[in-house]
């Protein structure tokens, strides 16, 4: 148990990520008053949820907000800002979860009143469910938090910085700090290309004659339905991280396809040495990755007390 | 436990999957007299993990093989083939555990003597480590088991066939069979071509400056570690693959390029919609997958003996 951190957070949205977060803050008691607001259509899911105080549909009940954290696809980002900036408190931290963190940046600073402080963030965590009922209190254990702050050096600014971090730390992530152009490429590779290849292929065995496409499906365990799984992930959220990070992303994807042009060609032309060597080349970065993950900050670890850990 | 199917059983090659059949053939004592043949650098350490009643280096130890399962990459399959086919007893089963199935006949098939009978098979289960230590005796459970038995109607095939499917199923494999043409098309689909957008995805990675692949590999949790995984499978058997695959693999390509390049294109243009129904639609095939998951016929469902698979 952590002692409150807060006073009073609200939640604009309530799908996976918004729910595991209001899960994690109401399991480890990090603030006094936690408030939700979601849309007309969601609103009573959430109520039957229980693990808010207040739930609402009205976005000026954001007034007693000492941290609002955003919780929507990217798109809605814009009209949010315009409608809660009137009411948000002085000193308030508006914060946010999206994958793309510049048109995030892009889309609530020019809205927000200068008395309250942007920090945007990113948990680099997920499951392919969606909605409020897919969310989980230790979604975010053992897991990266990004911060990409704005170039705000007021004491204030640096202070939420803080309080956000230890809000994230508390919920069991890693926090670190970058800015947001250079989360946006790296995240481009590590996240948005994986998802959009995993779409595509996916989509191509959409598209196959029935009797073959039941035999993909049957047949899925040989690599396939791991693609299965990150394709299953929320559209909506996805089509907007693509419209709003669509530099990155078309430059890595030209490297992606320069590179399988040349795996094509020496399947093509019988060039076995070609594919033994670039075969060979990328066990490395599995055993980066590997290590990687053993190297979780002892700090950071913690055993997770929830039972279905190992169906993951 | 299961009474022996076969006197004999000679495995050719003892990696992952070698190492995985003979741990599973003596722990359901499946023969009397499991025989391993392995190449001079290997048999050490296959004679140390004490699974095998008799290891070899000498190809025409095959001679007292009731059947003889060819474990190796594709590419020694002729080599093989060639050598063992005078040392082989009338009436022996030659089957192999290859992923390609109509190049896996056409290097065996024409060097065989007429006495015996080849019946190829493909398991479809691995992971991404190699070498006899890999192995383990469960790898098969609930696995399919892909037999694609050529055009021989003599009795004795038909009684090897269900003799060889007897075997698979004490391992606790389910066991189809199909022409080895079909065979190459559906695993082009599920096994192959993501095979090889994986290893294309983590070479781009690879070919990253240094300070940005540092923090591809940190921040992998987020689409791209899956594709590292898939990426560090033997280079070796993957060359193999493609070199003998090549055309359902490259026609596979040509229709995943093709979508690429169109949502491509929609990211440029900003087609949100299209981007969208695309990424909709796939998630019908996540549910035939899952779905098909918890269709295991009830005859091949049995509990894992192995106390580290919920680490999976």
């Amino acid at each position: 148990m952590t002692s409150p951190i807060f006073s009073h957070i609200t939640l604009i949205g309530c799908g996976l990520i918004g729910s595991s977060l209001a899960r994690a803050i109401k399991h480890h008691a990090l603030c006094h008053h936690l408030h939700i607001i979601e849309k007309d259509d969601l609103v009573e899911r959430v109520k039957a949820l229980n693990f808010a105080d207040t739930v609402t549909t009205d976005l000026s009940s954001v007034s007693t907000a000492d941290l609002v954290i955003i919780c929507t696809p990217l798109s809605a980002y814009e009209g949010i800002a315009k409608t809660i900036a009137p009411h948000l408190k002085d000193g308030a931290i508006i914060s946010d979860v999206g994958s793309v963190k510049q048109a995030a940046i892009d889309a609530l600073l020019p809205h927000l009143p200068n008395h309250v402080h942007l920090i945007p963030a990113h948990p680099i965590a997920g499951t392919e469910n969606s909605g409020p009922e897919a969310g989980f209190a230790h979604l975010f254990h053992d897991r990266w938090l990004l911060l990409t702050p704005i170039d705000d050096h007021r004491s204030d600014y640096q202070e939420g910085l803080k309080k956000l971090s230890a809000l994230w730390q508390a919920c069991g992530s890693m926090v670190e700090s970058m800015t947001a152009p250079h989360h946006d490429q790296v995240l481009a590779i590590t996240s948005h290309l994986p998802h959009l290849i995993a779409y595509t292929i996916v989509g191509t065995a959409t598209d196959l004659e029935d009797h073959l496409k039941e035999e993909v499906i049957k047949y899925s365990a040989s690599g396939f339905r791991d693609f299965t799984r990150i394709a299953a992930s929320d559209p909506t959220m996805w089509r907007d991280v693509f419209l709003n990070n669509r530099e990155a992303v078309l430059d890595s994807l030209q490297r992606f396809t320069e590179d399988l042009t040349s795996l094509q060609r020496a399947i093509r032309r019988g060039e076995g040495d070609v594919l033994f060597d670039t075969f060979s080349r990328t066990r490395a970065i599995r055993r980066g990755v590997v290590e990687h993950g053993q190297d979780v900050p002892e700090k950071y670890k913690q055993a997770s007390d929830h039972p279905d850990d190992c169906k993951k």
